[in-house]
């Protein structure tokens, strides 16, 4: 899978000789996006986005590390740019997310080059099949909006719009590491005390049994193989998801602490509440190890791009585990997870993630036709949801979307052209 | 011991109330180096480096994300500073070698008031002894010195130095990932046709049959698991390592790749030839894990500072393995290898890396007397080599020695204090 499939597409891509001739990137004001335009040898424009946030940063790195390497390769084969990438000079001194981001946006870029040259669009390319609408959840990225507005904004989502699935925060962002030896029955558990539970209760009651709903709580808890109650505190987290029929407990710990999630599971049982993790696993390393979670989640940007997702996707198949990939934001990312949907031909990716709680924090927006706009408002209105379903009407081989020229031009967006002796002359190797 | 020990100075210590009051960096004009300055609330002055290369993005990131939650925390616990760190704001998303970098700079700072606090050594602070003169191997980073001056240089150093193990480059950088699916057997194997054996031939020719001599590939070769020789390729060179008696064999494929690290250790068996790695392992969480090695070598810089070296030296008691972190420049990173040297009470750190042989790459110069400068020159000359031992004269409390004030005011030295204003409005957390 992270490499074109067998359709005549594919063949076609085979036999491309072009390699990398330019490379240009181009950086949202805030630093939230950012995104690349390669251009082959024989003028074919693929554009990607990088990993999110600190782009700046990103950006960086991919102009003094990433664009070196990536220049005069072949374009047709990406698993093999990368390994020239974390080859170059001393590149293999610099893993990290911000590497990993930097090679998405590449990826990403070349994947839509690829699907252009062949004529087809990315998901035509891995699996000969055309794009298809594709189940989405529902989630909320806020833990300030009140339990009854959010359980509203979800029972509207499910009334206009179809949506059958919903994610929750739960407590309070890593508190699992921030209070480390404290007791977690203090009032550190929570955004405020009870919120967790009165979130479930409002939105459990506003969609009703009938669908499905999940928490994430981005590292809130304790670790039950450390705690100061013997994990008794998790166990109390875990049944109180139970009574409200959660169906997936996120990141309940420090994302990376996996002794923590294998003494859960080992709690939890077979029968267990499944746990979900790994968007921000960026090793490739540990993704092939295994992880300790019932749902893998990697992130389009900080695993490295669409080639690393297919890869992980081969890994969470092997492994018998769920595959949700992580791109709620409604940006390109979605767009990338909407192919790898459609390509993926069994059932173990059967919903993707969409952030579309307008809560003030979020950057989706649904209106009542649903047609989905995120902001930065990088492409036009290609995707839609209906029926519970994000559906992309192709404008384009590729990827699908033509990045609109309104906002590369707009006040503040930053571009920047490779500029190889610039780049060496920032390296420092030794 | 990744805090500090039971004697009247950790008694000392756990009663300073202080608390991280300023940050101010420094940075070389070439990218290589960067110190950070930490002043307590009460006066105290402690000095840091980060990792090295490309520290220009180290710096941005320690103002941006780790500096802003550094101020105001408690300098008596260097452990609890690191989870505050990674726990502010959306930190967690952002790991990797370069905010390990970041933190290195900060831990070694914290350290280094700590012992100025404690009036004494950072050494005398772990472990109530007084710093001691410690064995030293003498190791070469080029591959582009001929043979036979390596071999002298290197028998220069037994004989004027008395240095009684010596480790020299194998094989040609990264080329194991990069010639993936290529013929082992073809002239990518080495920097020239028949390098590795040559220098092997000559430097164990010039040092006699009684001195260790070790290899680092810097993943040269291709996985014994999954190379086209079904691992014959590697074997091969195992064997030559042997025949030159080889004590190690280090970084032979790409650090993380551990599947390939596994095979080896499997094909070697118990009494194999003992394989080293771990210098750019960053993640606590892989160490936690234990690695597929002999020998663990965590890097000053890479792995997260001397808090994070010391927990790995634990880890390395448990598992079982030799001790060899990576310090071979001669700058601080070498001065805090000496102080865990001396504070660890077993034989498991039996050597510290100096790389030492001047072939025009190397940073590190020793004069007929056995004074250590490196370039940059960052603190004055108390570090010697000495009858194999490289030996410092504490200058100062904490780490023993004084930054240079004249490497502060150099040319092209870039000097920032931090301003909470700017580090807000440049990290992008949505």
């Amino acid at each position: 899978m992270a490499t074109a499939g067998a359709g005549a597409a594919a063949a076609t891509l085979r036999a491309w000789g072009a390699h990398v001739a330019g490379l240009e990137t181009f950086e949202s004001p805030d630093g939230k996006i950012a995104l690349l335009k390669l251009t082959t040898s024989d003028g074919i424009e693929g554009w990607g986005q990088f990993g999110n946030k600190d782009v700046d940063l990103t950006v960086e790195i991919f102009h003094r590390r990433v664009a070196p390497a990536a220049m005069g390769a072949l374009v047709r084969d990406p698993a093999a740019l990368v390994e020239r990438i974390v080859g170059f000079e001393l590149n293999y001194k610099q893993l990290g997310v911000q590497l990993s981001k930097a090679l998405a946006g590449l990826d990403a870029a070349v994947w839509d080059a690829c699907g252009k040259f062949a004529q087809c669009t990315v998901c035509e390319l891995l699996c000969a099949r055309p794009l298809s609408a594709f189940p989405v959840y529902a989630s909320s990225i806020s833990r300030k909006i009140a339990p009854q507005d959010l359980a509203d904004e979800m029972a509207r989502l499910k009334q206009t719009h179809g949506v059958r699935a919903f994610k929750v925060k739960a407590g309070k962002r890593m508190q699992g590491l921030l209070a480390r030896g404290q007791d977690p029955k203090s009032k550190q558990e929570d955004q405020w005390p009870g919120r967790t539970a009165a979130v479930l209760r409002a939105v459990r009651e506003a969609v009703g049994p009938e669908c499905e709903l999940m928490v994430d709580a981005n590292g809130a808890y304790p670790s039950p193989a450390t705690d100061s109650t013997d994990g008794a505190f998790v166990d109390g987290v875990c049944k109180m998801l139970r009574e409200y029929g959660v169906s997936f407990f996120e990141e309940p710990f420090f994302w990376c602490d996996y002794d923590a999630y294998r003494h859960l599971r080992d709690r939890e049982g077979r029968a267990g509440l499944p746990v979900a993790g790994g968007e921000q696993e960026f090793r490739m390393d540990v993704w092939r190890a295994g992880l300790p979670l019932d749902i893998y989640q990697p992130d389009f940007g900080y695993a490295g791009g669409p080639s690393s997702i297919l890869q992980i996707a081969q890994f969470a198949r092997r492994d018998g585990r769920r595959f949700v990939p992580h791109s709620p934001q409604g940006d390109l990312h979605v767009v990338y997870a909407l192919h790898v949907a459609s390509a993926l031909s069994d059932p173990q990716l059967d919903r993707i993630e969409l952030a579309c709680v307008d809560d003030g924090l979020c950057q989706v927006f649904i209106d009542t036709n649903g047609t989905v706009t995120s902001m930065p408002q990088i492409t036009g209105t290609p995707l839609r949801l209906k029926h519970g379903h994000l559906d992309l009407e192709p404008q384009c081989h590729g990827w699908g979307v033509e990045i609109d020229p309104v906002w590369l031009r707009a006040d503040g967006v930053k571009s920047r052209v490779f500029d190889a002796k610039e780049a060496t002359s920032k390296r420092s190797n030794l």
